[in-house]
């Protein structure tokens, strides 16, 4: 459903294990730039009316879920603060052809891309950490995040005929899966 | 309570009057403008809690503005599409000082003069059109616009003690009355 070609394996959960207030903190940041996504892809596109109120309520629900982690981070006496953020985002966004429509295309799969990667994250740290509240908020995030994927693969297919968008993202998915295999030394949320 | 230091005259309805379709499109982009300006506003100052909760408020309404106005233009036949900005957004960031903390109290009170513009003209427009449902529809944006206002002006005492912030407010709303008076040709929002 989801589209990955891979799976968190146990590299990133011994980062967790040894790193869970920067995973935390990381996954602050990353809700906020997914409200930034979503609100980029608005101005773009802004005369996709379906796009629009798409992005609308995909920045209300990233703000929600940036503040419930502040939240979780306040309850458990973590210091929010700015981090350097992985090289995961980057690198997809490098992935990202220019000239429209593909422009378009690739920039909706990726940010589906992004919010597939991370929900299935959600739903493997769900199950991993003992801590209970943590448990039941990554998945509490599971859904939201895997209607986000759909919504955004979905919109891709407005800029180009059905066929192209899902060869691209067979592209874009293999692409993503050997960013995630080169792994990163910084404990993040997609690293 | 708004701050302003002139009244919009008869040069600018003299462009509503005749340009009302413009006036209306530049509107929703107004909007969409306000909802990033408080994400980046966001983005900028994160680590201040208040102020990204604020942000948070703001960046929904502003949006859910948007589309009260797409909805009006689509009830209206007028067709939303991309137009060149005015000039007044532009002027203003202008003059936002570099180096912080002054760069964080000019771009909010930058926000929230553009927002005590805003408030002014929706209230004059309120009493200057005859169609009774734009009439309406500029009463009920008057409302949010001012306590946007408000809330920009009092973030910025985070960033400086209040009598600098006052001082430096009166300074932007004497230039921003500068700005209106040069006008300009294009018909827009804030022209
Ligand atoms: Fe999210
Ligand atoms: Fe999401
Ligand atoms: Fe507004
Ligand atoms: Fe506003």
């Amino acid at each position: 459903m989801l589209h990955l070609k891979s799976e968190t394996g146990p590299r990133w959960f011994a980062q967790v294990d040894s790193n869970l207030d920067d995973i935390l903190i990381d996954h602050a940041h990353c809700e906020k730039k997914a409200a930034g996504t979503a609100l980029n892809l608005m101005f773009a596109y802004v005369e996709d009316l379906e796009l629009c109120r798409e992005m609308t309520e995909i920045v209300g629900e990233e703000l929600e879920h940036f503040h419930m982690v502040v939240d979780l981070l306040a309850r458990r006496g973590v210091k929010f603060r700015r981090l350097k953020p992985s090289s995961y985002g980057r690198k997809l966004n490098d992935l990202v052809r220019t000239g429209e429509p593909h422009k378009a295309v690739d920039r909706l799969l990726v940010a589906g891309l992004i919010e597939a990667r991370s929900c299935e994250r959600f739903q493997k740290l769900a199950e991993h950490v003992d801590d209970k509240e943590l448990a039941e908020f990554y998945q509490s995030l599971f859904e939201s995040e895997a209607r986000h994927h759909t919504t955004y693969t979905r919109l891709a297919k407005h800029f180009a005929p059905e066929a192209e968008v899902l060869a691209r993202l067979e592209e874009l998915y293999d692409a993503e899966a050997a960013i995630m295999e080169e792994g990163e030394e910084l404990p993040r949320m997609h690293s």
